[in-house]
């Protein structure tokens, strides 16, 4: 598949700065109205090559306003990197809207040099694919502009630099260790390169094979080929998303249907159960965060179902070092200009941690399926996407427990109506919620059909009847310590 | 000093009830004004017991609304932060204007435990005293209301909970091994505690000593304080700051004069002296990059004085993975909400990179200062605030280099109009560029300030001539090769 890009194809000097002025203005123009697209630019370099992939760069910087691009060349992972998922580290470099950012090496040639110079296996190699396919369909559904352009030496050309820079090491003092590192190796490093440009050309997000053994052309090819796609975005008229609020509530069953609300617990049995669990939870998150498990635990619920309350059960069965709670709210415009899911990214915790999600990216299919805030396309989505992020967690070992307090809508009425009789908590009650409790039907299908499709072994759901907040706490208390137990 | 917290104070069940809804309303109250102050709260939690501290932080989770509270813990470092000055961490998660962050244990405790069970010296404890003065400075200077809190156990107390720790493990499960730990190194503890409170205790921002005895009293009187000092902060008028512009330009002299505008360089040798430069900065960021040498260069100058030009050549004789530019553009809200410091901070790179920052923190005494965008007193702070950023640069091992561009009028002139004619420079000019040529002499005098003020030898101002661009190229290349050989 590489040698497709060997075509050999070169470009006098005096045609390229015939071509040169005209092709610059175009480009800083495009990036001037890119400023105000609703899409970000993601243009991720990979190559045999290096020094090409440097020196195109040098060039793309050169040419464009250098102000509107962010580079970030990715090498070995650091520690925090280890300690979360592999791609955290590309979520949260991530250009917002309206930028363009340069990866170089990244998601792209970060397997293959973890494949030869690591110890990785075949099968490691192949899952890293299948996350890089779900990553980039993530962010071009989202949006993105994702252009990839493999940059290509062919093999023969590979030798004659090494022998010229063997020879005349003064000349080709760019050609350094690395590049003799990967060249002892290249009859391992080029066919992994064709696997990878192989099996991660998707429909959505193609390699663009280029050929580096004559620079100018390679520059040229692969910037009017930037220049042409964003062009092309930026002139396509946006179509009109409609974003309807959700259908009519439908009467739907499903999981929540089953949730016994009756359940209850005696006073004496809430409190001995209580500080039973809370004591093995002290314990065991200790042990977990010298071990560096790290725990992930999501409350969603109804509106006054006591998420509050039951999460600092939790919390105050554990020292402050070993957990944090995230309460999600409105998003800042940082986390607006990127696609959903990047504002949780970010905020992964590092090794050990318990991080406690009071509400989460759930938010997605939840209310802003129901208010429409959220596309229908984007909330059906959604459940894939969410389902890839949290195989991503649950692959590199953390535990993710998922809470659903479960209550029904009369007592919901009857806690609205307690809560403002109680001055400190009267600012828990707001329109909306009245508001949000006319939806409570089209709430209910929300619910059923998240449980449904993203609820798994490894990642589950467990829907909390919480009529009784005592029951509530203690069986939350109760799965979260056998959760901190049985994980590995 | 600990012991003038011990008062012995006790609030019994009964008034602690009684009090509490009206502190929890007003509590509420007062952060939902919070959201749209413009200050950001923080509260810093340090203490002589920690499950003290741990209680406490859950209390005021309580009572308050979880979801405008960021708390955070810290531990021990990390790699990634132990690439950076030690204040990197802290800066990365200030809160935002509006927000409240509790900070438990972080600067307070963390140089106790340090030099209690690391390997730190005496000198070097006094040392971070002084950093923590001078960045506690930096925020109360931005607007933030810094409150600190010293949660202290008489000794006597300490012993007590320890022997009943021994004797009835179970009812004592929050004592852990972390708590035995210290208790072990009490008496070594007590007294940096002691003299950490002492030498931190500034007119702006002094330690408020709470006993711990009584959980009741101690959680009731920081609560009051608390609301107390919001309360206070946000009844203050608004004081009108006057962003009136710069004085009218007076003539001043400084370093600036002294540069040799006339400076300049044969073609040949500019070419062979560059390659010569590139070649050795390109050997010599490798080997940086292997010892993890950090250098951060810094470029400001006169619009179109050829920082662009001069940073390509020397990004042309590195390799992608080793450096970053970072051009510092209009900032985010996230960053708006935060000191200016903020952004930089938290732009700092890994161990072993090549930062440059194009255009940079000198903003706020050179463009800030002129357009009135800072007022006065802002921008006279902020050189001893940036000398104090620079200095736990230099302290922490970076090489920080900071070249300023240096054309004359006339030549600015001359280079507007040539860039207006080529078509892909033009983007280069706008209007406000000539607005910028008109306050020429009240921008003189910000840098003439600007340098006097903020070089020293280990963080030095390099004023290179620029009217000749190879001239300039080739001298910031041979300054910053040098400088990637001299520092260790």
């Amino acid at each position: 598949m590489l040698e497709t890009a060997e075509t050999g194809d070169t470009i006098d000097r005096e045609s390229y700065e015939q071509a040169l002025p005209d092709l610059r203005v175009e480009l800083i123009n495009a990036q001037y109205e890119l400023q105000h697209a609703d899409f970000p630019v993601i243009v991720l370099i990979g190559a045999d090559d290096r020094i090409a992939a440097d020196d195109l760069i040098d060039t793309l910087n050169e040419w464009m306003d250098a102000r509107y691009i962010d580079t970030r060349w990715f090498g070995r992972r650091s520690e925090e990197e280890n300690e979360r998922p592999r791609f955290w580290r590309y979520w949260r470099e991530l250009p917002p809207r309206g930028r363009i950012g340069v990866f170089a090496g990244a998601w792209a040639t970060n397997p293959i040099t973890e494949q030869v110079f690591g110890k990785r296996d075949r099968g490691g190699f192949k899952r890293r694919l299948e996350h890089i396919r779900r990553f980039e369909q993530t962010l071009v559904d989202d949006g993105a502009l994702l252009l990839k352009f493999w940059l290509h030496l062919p093999e023969k050309e590979h030798h004659k630099r090494a022998q010229a820079a063997e020879k005349h090491r003064h000349r080709h003092w760019k050609f350094d260790e690395e590049d003799w590192k990967i060249y002892k190796v290249l009859d391992k490093v080029l066919p992994l390169c064709e696997q990878l440009v192989h099996e991660t050309s998707t429909a959505c997000c193609p390699w663009q094979l280029v050929e580096t053994t004559d620079a100018r052309c390679r520059d040229l090819t692969v910037a009017r080929r930037l220049l042409q796609a964003i062009r092309q975005r930026l002139d396509e008229t946006p179509s009109g998303t409609s974003q309807a609020p959700a259908e009519p509530a439908e009467l739907c069953c499903g999981p929540l249907d089953s949730v016994d609300l009756s359940s209850g617990l005696a006073y004496d049995t809430y409190k001995a159960e209580l500080l039973r669990y809370q004591q093995k939870i002290h314990r065991r998150s200790l042990k977990a965060a010298q071990d560096g498990r790290t725990s992930i635990l999501v409350f969603e619920g109804w509106d006054a179902a006591g998420k509050g309350g039951a999460i600092r059960r939790l919390t105050r069965a554990m020292s402050a070092r070993n957990y944090q709670v995230v309460p999600i709210g409105v998003p800042t415009d940082e986390e607006l200009s990127h696609q959903y899911l990047w504002r949780f990214w970010r905020k992964l915790p590092r090794a050990g941690k318990v991080m406690i999600f009071d509400r989460s990216w759930y938010g997605r299919v939840l209310v802003e399926r129901v208010e429409g805030f959220a596309s229908e396309d984007a909330w059906k989505r959604a459940y894939q996407e969410i389902n890839d992020f949290e195989s991503q967690l649950v692959e590199y070992g953390f535990n993710v427990q998922k809470f659903w307090l479960h209550i029904d809508r009369q007592e919901q009425l009857r806690r609205f109506k307690a809560r403002e009789k109680t001055l400190y908590k009267k600012y828990k009650i707001t329109d909306d919620d009245y508001r949000n409790r006319d939806k409570w039907d089209a709430y209910v299908c929300a619910v059923n059909e998240m449980v449904e499709r993203t609820s798994c072994q490894r990642a589950p759901w467990h829907l909390i009847p919480a009529t009784d907040k005592r029951f509530a706490r203690v069986q939350i208390a109760r799965i979260f310590s056998r959760s901190l137990k049985n994980d590995h």
